[in-house]
């Protein structure tokens, strides 16, 4: 067998390292000897582990001491293989007959190897509201580790996420680029009668494509573009279809940059025509508010008072959000782009530190209208970095 | 509040309505009294639900009478209002506080709601082993719902999905004359130097554009572009990156034509030089092997038989294929284009009816190259019916 091709490592081993320190000095004050980790964001933060196989059961294991531990696939292993930091014998893959099975399930597999191991005991932490740890999988690991309590930990991976490190905070500045490519091609391209698939075309061109002056292109981002027109921009998680942009609507492109897997959002609204003042209204309200939330959004701060912030304009301007109002970025593997720790809303007590980053997410979806202008930011000890450079306005074309 | 400008339906209420007996038939056959649906392509296929909301806790309630109740966050329920085929009160928002929260649960919302409406007795079914129902939300049914009995019934929908309708069939044809114009892209396009992600976005634009001779443009496939070259083949679930297409490596695009959320899934190799002759020789044998599994892919046989014939041919050639070789497609979500019931590999004995559709994958992923041309077919009583047209071979690019 030649030599194998390893993908160039995203981050050094040292920073791999650290994470994993963090993660065990957690664990420790949570009591924890074993922690199962699911989902995929979290596994790549841990290992490196890049590739398109979440719709099979696999997780790494980080136990009592040594690398994280890769458990998935047994074709999936040869992506592990090339993508992870971590020694070939840190790999695990099951056989293929353990997918999609009626008779067994690849959480047995992994409770025998983790009794191999002598990780079966003491207190296992497990991801127990992620999308990728479902109730059976969770069934079989309880049955299967008869010596072992399992316990939620569903937030410990993403919690150490929160502060992102200079590397990190590169990739995403390079998405911030991408994304700022993607809205300028929309208001190139928009019009009245085009195509809303071809107008999707255009946005995936525009944030895959490699731009020589940058020296990058784009990855694919975790949610696909949301672009809702006229009373369709009242639901937020519509798609697109293929029928003619109207005249006389308005539509929010709610997308993001994607570079090594680091997301940066960002949306802005389009009018074809002219906005009604409801509109203009509530945009003026939305920028004033941002100001606000913007000023508040720094270290030391809480994530409620940017929130409260941010909803004390819309109130005084009369207008109803009754969702939160942002949540942090930047690793990401669909179904969301989002980080599922804080959020910016009432209640939310935790403190904001430098190096956070976070979707602003100002956007308003009323009965036969929506609207989004937001932007995604860095906490400092003073104002916050604004990734984009994008103007924080409705652009009317007509 | 004007008129809700509500999506065209995707299918006939006649046709939903006869999903939901069948649905409830099985229910009966299973004893269960009610059923609570997470599956995004379960959702869609019972009431046309269609958007990126799956990312938060949803699901589709059915009752022992009346239309399928859909059940959300609070801010989807405005695109549930504009998508599904039941009426207004068949919808069910949660309050935005519920969303990724610590200390509340979606699914003690529902609960709740299930208690008012009378259905929280008896038993009812839960999809146990699918990505959209963690562990938590199992763990919060269970404890929300003291006088009901929770039991499996993972795939009762999915299996209610194999045997397509004419017009399903109809938007999978649509979706194979996608996929055959990405591969058609792909093969006008790749050369030695070209950028991967300028490949992929090749690959979006043909897969997305309106075409006008068809008459409709296309939608978001489960899975984005898979398509790893040289040694990195031999890993199936690698995405991209902005590196140049290199000279003597060959490169398998698995890919999909997706309309109205139905996919056809089709995978071609391209080498870019001259094919070793391992990769000849293995194209010889899948050719064949092809050959007979087509000819044993007819109603009345296994799903095993497709994959004994296929493998026959395999081993008489001395190559070792490890995993499944196929599965059911149709309507679908990420994170996966399959249907996750029956495969086409040794030990399953369902039996082929017509009208069933299929991705026939015979892919090889060796250690240091992978080789897929891949077939999608519909099930009659004679020979399939192949969705796609485009020369079954590997196309050599010097």
């Amino acid at each position: 067998m030649p030599e194998l091709q390893r993908t160039p490592e995203r981050f050094a081993t040292e920073e791999y390292q650290a994470r994993l320190s963090g993660t065990r000095a957690r664990m420790a004050r949570q009591g924890l000897d074993v922690l199962i980790v699911s989902d995929p964001s979290n596994m790549a933060w841990l290992t490196g582990y890049d590739g398109w196989s979440f719709y099979v059961h696999q997780c790494v294991i980080v136990g009592p001491s040594g690398p994280p531990v890769w458990f998935g696939r047994g074709q999936d292993a040869q992506g592990a293989l090339r993508t992870v930091w971590m020694p070939e014998d840190a790999i695990i893959g099951y056989p293929d007959h353990y997918v999609q099975s009626e008779v067994r399930h690849p959480m047995e597999y992994l409770a025998a190897r983790l009794t191999d191991m002598g990780w079966n005991r003491g207190t296992i932490g497990v991801e127990m509201d992620n999308y990728w740890y479902s109730a059976k999988a969770h069934g079989c690991l309880v049955a299967g580790l008869p010596d072992a309590r399992l316990t939620d930990a569903v937030s410990l991976v993403n919690w150490q996420r929160a502060v992102k490190t200079e590397k990190e905070l590169e990739y995403m500045r390079k998405a911030a680029r991408i994304v700022e490519r993607m809205h300028r091609r929309i208001a190139d391209k928009v019009e009245v009668g085009m195509r809303k698939c071809d107008l999707v075309a255009e946005i995936y061109d525009a944030g895959l494509r490699y731009d020589e002056w940058s020296g990058h292109g784009g990855d694919y981002p975790a949610i696909v573009p949301l672009l809702p027109s006229g009373p369709d921009a009242g639901a937020p998680h519509l798609t697109w279809d293929d029928q003619p942009m109207k005249p006389e609507e308005g539509t929010f492109f709610e997308i993001a940059g994607c570079y090594q897997r680091y997301h940066v959002p960002l949306s802005r609204t389009i009018f074809l025509g002219t906005p009604p003042d409801a509109m203009l209204e509530a945009e003026k309200a939305v920028l004033e508010g941002m100001e606000e939330g913007l000023e508040a959004a720094r270290a030391g701060n809480t994530c409620e008072d940017v929130a409260n912030a941010f909803f004390r304009v819309l109130d005084r301007h009369g207008i109803v959000k009754d969702n939160r109002t942002g949540y942090p970025i930047g690793l990401s593997y669909p179904p969301d782009w989002g980080e599922r720790t804080m959020s910016l809303r009432r209640g939310d007590k935790t403190v904001l530190q430098p190096g956070m980053t976070f979707h602003f997410m100002t956007g308003l979806w009323m009965d036969d209208w929506g609207y989004e202008t937001t932007e995604s930011i860095i906490i400092t000890d003073g104002a916050p970095d604004l990734f984009c450079t994008l103007p924080r306005r409705m652009l009317v074309k007509s």
